[in-house]
């Protein structure tokens, strides 16, 4: 029985829906016309979010755990269509006891999962009173409701770094976890992680020793796929941006200049990990030489030692669990969203990790998820 | 010993640099200025390919097998720096024998690795003409030097499906084994798969039992990277463009319509293929219902009646072998190319293959290359 009632699901990966106050509740007075708020359009009155003078959808997809696959679609919704856990912190408590689920960790929704959308509309100040609210929000409010539960991810303010470290270090004064990064910045028309740009962030990063979480899809691009190709084709493809992202770190500077820094990747799966730690040092071992890749270890080594996966389900990454590192994977559950088994979470475990020791299971389930991001067991 | 002496080793993807005649020989007299021909250049005097008045560089990383990682390049070159296995039959063949390698598939150079050289160009009459002096030194002139030691793989006037079709039946009643195609022809300007537009061309493939060959590379894509990403980034990923044509292809209409097709995808690696058809199979669980991804088998299902694939190294995959399916996989050398192990394919392959049991790997580096590409035994 490799997945045993005292191991604690912590699942690293897993979305809240904000409620409609959650900014005009914090802004100041002056703003909150442009702030972030909830509007109805059209005979459906469906909801969406008005943010300085532009509107953002409300997607069904956000909110359909639970959903049998034949009820899934992506049309605009309302708040009272989804279901509670997506949007109300104790609901999602109630959930969470129903699948057997400790702890969660949450991306934001109307933000996007890194917070890029306080990168588009012209007033930064406005962005930057936008990204401390979410984050307020997040840790005063909804994981204060059970602080055993939820591992609180904090928004930074993406355009300038020297604000971002210092929006980590107010947010991890007061217990946020981790921070949320893009996958690849420079689709979002910033600076790439070949540069020095970011080193004050992940400065910062290191010294609270505080992981950059990268959702699949942050970059804001889709996988390269034929425009007429059906919408499965890039269902079936985002995975690849966590490839391209654990590739472009690897072979970076960054964790020559930061080497105690970590990513935790989301989303993407772990099954292609043995694939490309491979290529890497097949690529490194090649044409380091002239290929800017010269670096004193093996890639392979460095991805081990820097880069943290998860999965939902995952058979092949499971099988080769060793090659991937037993600490460097975790499990998530991604409620509410589509791919979610939720709240059969337990029963997909107990299948994927039925030939796996217990020791390893209670690693890959819980005690990665712990040690990784600081999320005590005394708390529980 | 699982890989033993009576078990030839017939490789998937290689490559041929054509020698300076081959559109020469053969085009009209009026079309040899405007054919392919080699000029030299500059004060190193490189050699480049000028065709339709525009000049192609020779790159050095295309001839290179053999060489120390740290004599590795990728400057412009010249014939007689290469080495002569690359452009010369009779010399590939005793290079083969050096290594042990019973038979090479070929990919062409100057065309690129489908042909896509010759949608470049105004002229189409010369393009065509240029498309079959291609398959003609191939067919007549290369393989006909040592016809059990090299599979011949048809380009293809990819421009009209109807003129592709009849090239593929031309090409095949002298001996082509398989066709060149894009791994995705949308980033060229062509419909895509999921149109009917490659319906002619895909149809005489499967009433000749010819496989599509996809080569890494040939959509003209890069994967996502940013633009000043170390090259080694771009090298350790290009795999990925074999990932995107195998989803694309599986969740296209191509295989429902042509139960029969073959597709074998070169230079990407197996490692993967777990990964994804376990993706591809929640995607098509999750989504179907909407995302225009409703096939009758599972997409797992499909890619194993369909996709081959081949690796040079690739422990994750050889590992991962009853998943992928034994006998989807195929080994390839990638002569003379930079991936290339040369002259130490066997000693790898024993490596690699060392706890496959014997019919296994004798599938894996023979017998599954000569049953898809019909290249019999008793010709060897």
């Amino acid at each position: 029985m490799p997945l045993q009632p005292h191991m604690k699901l912590i699942s690293v990966d897993d979305h809240l829906i904000e409620p409609p106050d959650v900014w005009q509740d914090r802004l100041p007075g002056r703003y909150r016309d442009a702030g972030p708020r909830i509007i109805e359009v059209g005979e459906a009155r469906n909801q969406v979010w008005l943010y300085q003078g532009q509107q953002y959808p409300t997607l069904g997809l956000a909110a359909v755990a639970g959903r049998a696959a034949d009820q899934i679609h992506n049309d605009p919704t309302r708040y009272e269509q989804m279901i509670k856990g997506a949007y109300d912190p104790v609901a999602r408590v109630g959930d969470m006891d129903l699948a057997g689920i400790q702890a969660h960790l949450l991306f934001p929704t109307f933000p996007r999962f890194a917070g890029t959308l306080f990168l588009e509309g012209a007033d930064r100040e406005l962005a930057l009173l936008c990204v401390r609210a979410y984050n307020d929000f997040l840790i005063d409010e909804w994981c204060a409701t059970a602080p055993d539960r939820f591992i609180a991810m904090a928004l930074l303010p993406l355009w300038d770094p020297q604000l971002a470290a210092a929006e980590l270090e107010r947010t991890v004064a007061k217990g946020a976890k981790c921070v949320a990064f893009p996958e690849n910045p420079t689709p979002l028309g910033l600076p790439s992680i070949h540069t020095d740009h970011w080193d004050p962030l992940f400065a910062a990063a290191q010294a609270h020793d505080v992981p950059l979480c990268m959702h699949f899809g942050t970059s804001s691009l889709r996988p390269p796929h034929s425009p007429d190709a059906p919408w499965g084709v890039i269902i079936a493809l985002m995975g690849a941006n966590s490839i391209f992202a654990a590739v472009e770190f690897v072979f970076s500077p960054v964790f020559q200049k930061f080497p105690r820094l970590n990513v935790a990747l989301s989303e993407g799966g772990i099954g292609w990990m043995p694939y490309i730690m491979e290529r890497l040092d097949d690529t490194w071992a090649r044409h380091r030489y002239y290929a800017g890749i010269d670096s004193p270890q093996p890639p392979s080594q460095i991805f081990r030692e820097h880069i943290h996966g998860c999965f939902i389900q995952d058979e092949a990454g499971i099988a080769m669990r060793h090659t991937v590192g037993v600490n460097n994977i975790m499990w998530e559950g991604d409620y509410p969203h589509s791919d979610s088994l939720w709240p059969n979470d337990r029963k997909n475990l107990e299948q994927v990790l039925a030939d796996v020791p217990d020791d390893e299971a209670h690693r890959i389930v819980e005690l990665n998820a712990r040690d990784l991001f600081h999320f005590d067991a005394d708390l529980a």
